[in-house]
């Protein structure tokens, strides 16, 4: 029998992740994590003997769910103290101490607390939103989480580079506003986008997400894969949506 | 009552162009357009007013099928001469002589045949395939129209450059493997891309091509269209690649 410890304060709630019996914590007054989480989840390939490391982890979504499919160790960083401290409780009340680390700091200064060169695998969902873009949200929470206050591109790509070893991966999500942004941003960074997703509302309507692959040093020439419709017709998640919400069919 | 006169040598044949009565003269063993051509003239913008200029014409279908849409004038550059030729039959079989005036030029040399710094829109369906990439065709005139044996993507971007005006548009189509270079060889050389959109084989199968708009001095930030599917699930073109194969229906 496994007892579900939660250590959780006032204003948290434990949701389902509906996968592998995953909870997590969240709190919706500080963050949440959305569906862009899931779907760069679904979207990242690693294996059981790599080391890979979520950058702007928030709840610590992703590398619960990649790590729960794949195996492989993560360290995670949030920049945000009482949210790294959520996210490691989460960890905790998963029992998954030993394969995720959360580390409270800022991936401008990534080398203060990784080590450079040694990850095969970096995942990332950043804050999409340039800073003079959109209103900035009351809460200092939320508006670090969107905005980028405290984390660019350009630092994304930076701090990836750094830790990467040569061929290994990043796997991001981001805006298609931001797209060539991000890739003249790759380029200059030294990172090789090898795989390309768009997102589209649905089959009729423009793409307003993607999901990259890039790989470190690695040759031009990127594969691009089908769009990934969200909603059918009648606005209900498309049949691969769904598959994505319960990786337990489909993805193992 | 219209009289068509064609003059045609051996081994061509007139086609019928589906749009405003316009018809082709092509040559099987020389050259013949491609479905790329027809979506590319249904995704370029213009006005009546506009001076635009299509590069790599060969049988000269983009300027024809866009001129007779939008009632601008088009200078049209190919460096085959009898291609060139091919297509000076057409404009004149058409009687747009008024409208489209077929240069025999070296888009890498465009400065010696048309004015720089005076066209509001470029468009261009380029050979695709790199030199050391695939077998190049016996067919001279295929090779050249194929594999980039005397243009490439930076010869066509430096060429829109020239001749465009600060603000004027450059529409192309080009392969999805080729993504990224095209991105990086548009910024280096000052165009902005504005729209994007990718074309599907199916819904359910990645993009094989994509169609951009990109801005001289154009201010950063893009925007994407729904993905465009050839043919449904029973392999017939659907709605809308109907709709762009007859144009009357939809885009006037």
């Amino acid at each position: 029998m496994v007892i579900v410890i939660a250590d959780i304060i006032q204003g948290e709630r434990i949701d389902d992740l509906q996968y592998k019996g995953l909870k997590i914590i969240q709190n919706p007054s500080v963050f949440c994590f959305g569906t862009d989480a899931v779907l760069l989840a679904g979207f990242t390939k690693t294996d059981m003997g790599s080391r890979a490391i979520d950058l702007c982890t928030g709840s610590g979504v992703i590398p619960m769910l990649v790590s729960a499919r794949c195996g492989c160790h993560f360290d995670a960083v949030e920049i945000q103290e009482n949210i790294a401290d959520m996210a490691a409780r989460s960890v905790a009340m998963n029992t998954m101490d030993g394969k995720i680390s959360i580390i409270h700091g800022d991936i401008r200064n990534i080398e203060l607390y990784c080590k450079k060169n040694s990850y095969h695998t970096v995942t990332c969902n950043p804050p999409y939103k340039k800073i003079n873009s959109g209103k900035i949200n009351e809460s200092e929470y939320k508006a670090i989480a969107r905005h980028e206050l405290m984390c660019t591109i350009e630092d994304v790509v930076s701090a990836a580079w750094k830790l990467l070893v040569a061929g290994g991966k990043l796997f991001l999500i981001h805006r298609t506003d931001r797209f060539t942004e991000l890739l003249h941003a790759l380029e200059k960074g030294g990172l090789e986008p090898k795989r390309i997703r768009m997102i589209q509302p649905s089959a009729q309507k423009a793409p307003n997400l993607f999901m990259l692959e890039a790989v470190k040093q690695g040759k031009p020439g990127v594969q691009w894969e089908p769009a990934l419709f969200v909603y059918d017709s009648e606005g209900n998640y498309t049949k691969e949506m769904k598959e994505i919400y319960h990786m337990e069919e489909t993805l193992l």
